[in-house]
């Protein structure tokens, strides 16, 4: 017999997934999280019923999501993750040699450790000396860190659950606060076309910073369509990737090219941006 | 009581859309036609089961199918399409100041008449002087045709039922020898992660044109990640441009710099034209 797990997108668009197995579920102090084996798309991290991340394209979100910031800026030595704990963006931060310190800070510790048993591939950075784990806030911990930072990447879950705070401009306003002079800070900002309000509130947050922009991509584990970060920059034009020795090889979906092509906005989404 | 209408897309992923209305149901002589009321999307043609296109997003397939070739021929005065019953694309070619004549050939025309009478908005182009339908099999008119074209759009459904042809080596022979010395060929090349075979068979019949090239986009009704289309050419670079005054303003979703960024293509996807 199928098994199919749903998700819903919106109140007029599902998404149906066959399950080969169900690996994992529990309801967490946080959220309700789920380990499934898909038919399709590899293992999979399931979060208050969302689909968070799959072995079939991970990559694609979290090399963008981390490596734009990582070549927008200079020297890269501090990063701070809020978020991520499913570990792939950790994974991708730690690639660059420059990077001296990974200070990750995941409110949900059964997140991380089911992911360190289950998804390995995607887990794999935890155990790198210069990775730091704080299982708390995000909200609070930048409110009170003294830690200053290069790069800040928010890589939340939806904005529903425990993540809420982190759509909120306080938070935002607290980012700028620990980066240093020349910082930058990335935050995916949803689906443009499914959850525009969310897009446009991470857009408006974005506004403490002196330069701000939107790139794009698209995941198929993601709901269809384009996917976009913003990024706020206090010096550092963010659409220009550095051309350097320690450009990170080998990866699947970034590329310098791909840095730059992915901040090129069709009509329809800058008309969005204007909006706000 | 809700009403929801599952598209299967693979044997592991299914999209259900929900239903306001169902407008219109026939068996045509080639397929079963349906025009529904989307709660999400608009009204949308859907042809065995497979949604082509939805008001809501409409415009970016067709743009990016049209405008891409158009703008990288210097002169494009004779224009074919290969389906599109819709006739979004016919609408967008004809937007062009510079053709003389669009040539549309669509096996089924049931398609175009009932797109005239429930999607106007999309069906805008057939009134048009310099629009000239045929209805027939569209790998049998590029045989027998004396015609000689600047630009060849394939635009058809997928490549299940009528459609199966023009996704062979033969329909890509006979469209390169109806076009002139320096024409363009375009066709959309499905899902390069859900549809990988039938991405790579369209890659490959492009190999009788000298250039070749894939660029990308993404549409929310299509399924989800990267779209890509296929372009083929026999002496204009596809990936550039022209920069001249008559270009067409107003567009949703393409421009001359998104016409470049789409050429940018990730490893990922690189790899799989590399594996053809």
């Amino acid at each position: 017999m199928d098994i199919w797990m749903e998700e819903n997108h919106t109140d007029g668009y599902r998404v149906n997934w066959k399950i080969s197995e169900l690996l994992w579920r529990e309801q967490t102090p946080f959220q309700e999280l789920m380990i499934v084996d898909m038919f399709d798309f590899g293992k999979a991290l399931i979060l208050d019923g969302a689909v968070q991340t799959t072995e079939q394209d991970e990559f694609i979100y979290h090399e963008m999501i981390s490596h734009v910031a990582l070549n927008a800026h200079p020297d890269p030595a501090q990063v701070l993750i809020i978020g991520g704990g499913d570990g792939g963006t950790l994974r991708e931060v730690l690639k660059h040699p420059g990077v001296v310190r990974a200070d990750m800070v995941e409110i949900d510790q059964r997140v991380v450790e089911t992911c360190k048993r289950f998804l390995p591939g995607i887990a794999s950075g935890f155990g790198d000396p210069r990775a730091q784990l704080y299982f708390e806030d995000g909200a609070r911990f930048v409110k009170k860190t003294q830690g200053q930072y290069d790069v800040v990447i928010v890589d939340s879950s939806d904005p529903t659950g425990p993540a809420v705070e982190l759509y909120g401009p306080e938070f935002y306003r607290d980012c700028f606060g620990i980066l240093k002079d020349d910082g930058i800070m990335v935050a995916h900002a949803e689906s443009p076309t499914f959850f525009t309000a969310y897009f446009k509130a991470v857009w408006r947050n974005m506004e403490v910073f002196p330069r701000r922009n939107v790139y794009l991509t698209t995941v198929p584990t993601y709901v269809s369509g384009f996917w976009a970060f913003a990024i706020g920059s206090k010096k550092h034009d963010p659409s220009k990737a550095r051309d350097d020795k320690h450009a990170v090889d080998g990866l699947k979906c970034y590329t310098r090219d791909v840095h730059g092509a992915s901040f090129v906005l069709p009509p329809f989404i800058q008309k969005i941006i204007d909006q706000v």
